[in-house]
């Protein structure tokens, strides 16, 4: 029995979820409503001490952390006919590197621009002392930080160093998929998915760094990927009710 | 073939290094010489064009990350007689959450430090021409910023956040040491291996944050893994001679 705690098909959390879909593999959702806090309520925190989404809990045993999970897969359903980790060892380093790279740097400058659009006007409308009870059930340090400088809104000059990070990375991206189907080589692999969830909608959310004219290549495998049955199967099923927060059973 | 391209037996070059004594693999030590900028030489970059060491040469082909390389090496040499990665999908999941939180948080906060203490003095040395000189052959933008700020000296409160991150580090490693012998569970894994690269001298290095008053089960671990043949043989081989730098084959 698989349960994915999420926020829905987008950023860490669209990372397993797609990952389970493409290997067809049967699993309930559970999905966490951010603007509720949900993540740092003492029921979920049971799950993951460290309150964060995306966590697997496979037969009891609680995966955390959005790309282990997604090794997990491969490592837990080694029989599944729709592999994402390729069998060659050096295949297998090449996918690393990149789902490493989204980790370590992508997801970082992509996350703070977020920060500031969505969850800045969401801390927003929360009073002091609504704000301060909040952060109190916050675990990670970091994170408290965090949410205190997208409250008061980052300053000018770190939004900055993000948007170069951004067109840095943009650019890392366009560069490789203008030499390669895919991340990692001639396969779809998690490094294709793991970056597709940072990457995907950013035709929207950055349309003057990502769009037909300057990065054709990356905007064509975004679409390649949406249009793979496990994607649009994923985005269609997730739907408005699955909003309504549920206990944990 | 295997060689490896490293700074010997400390930080994220010591990972593979470890990796290979400890699975008795044989291989070529190429060592290279940070106080000589050899990572940013011209020869170097075609073996890793973004000019970092550790870098694994097996039979031609390179593999780069000093995490991905130990993931490599269990992927490479299934058969080997001393794996680091454990056979059960869950216990992996476990060891990957720390190699990646080694990666993520625990090495930044040190290396910070460290940079502050050893490459500052290093890069003010140089003349102002020489070391504009040197930051030409980096090729990643954030490595050299960061040489800025260490030649210039990183801003107290940095090193102040940077060192209220290391406590933390310290504290959590030292929890989790309170209740498993090693990091992943019962088995010394890469979990071990990676984060002993970061915390190994640290009782030298951080002598008010790790002690035996402190935290006695980081000591024991670092003491334990210090003892271990592989460890012992890999210090005592890595002689100064190595120091020399050769070019590359």
């Amino acid at each position: 029995m698989l349960t994915l705690y999420s926020f829905g098909p987008g950023a860490n959390s669209l990372k397993p979820m797609l990952a389970l879909y493409e290997k067809q593999l049967d699993f309930k959702h559970h999905m966490l409503d951010p603007s509720k806090f949900e993540q740092h309520a003492d029921w979920f925190k049971k799950i993951n001490p460290r309150a964060q989404v995306p966590a697997l809990d496979h037969d009891g045993k609680v995966i955390t952390e959005s790309t282990v999970i997604c090794e997990y897969l491969e490592d837990a359903f080694p029989d599944n006919a729709h592999p994402l980790r390729p069998r060659d060892p050096f295949a297998i380093a090449q996918m690393r590197v990149w789902t490493k790279w989204v980790d370590e740097y992508f997801c970082w400058c992509v996350s703070t621009l977020g920060w500031e659009r969505v969850i800045g006007p969401m801390a927003r409308a929360l009073s002091d002392a609504e704000f301060e009870e909040k952060l109190k059930h916050i675990t990670i340090p970091e994170q408290v930080t965090k949410w205190r400088n997208a409250r008061a809104g980052f300053p000018k000059e770190v939004l900055a160093e993000e948007m170069r990070k951004v067109k840095l990375s943009v650019a890392r991206l366009e560069q490789r998929l203008s030499e390669s189907p895919w991340l990692a080589g001639p396969d779809y692999t998690l490094a294709d998915v793991c970056n597709f969830a940072i990457a995907n909608g950013m035709e929207r959310g950055f349309a003057d760094v990502v769009n037909e004219a300057a990065t054709p290549n990356l905007v064509g495998w975004l679409k390649r990927i949406n249009e793979r049955p496990a994607a649009r199967e994923m985005f269609a099923k997730v739907k408005r009710e699955d909003l309504t927060p549920r206990k944990a059973s």
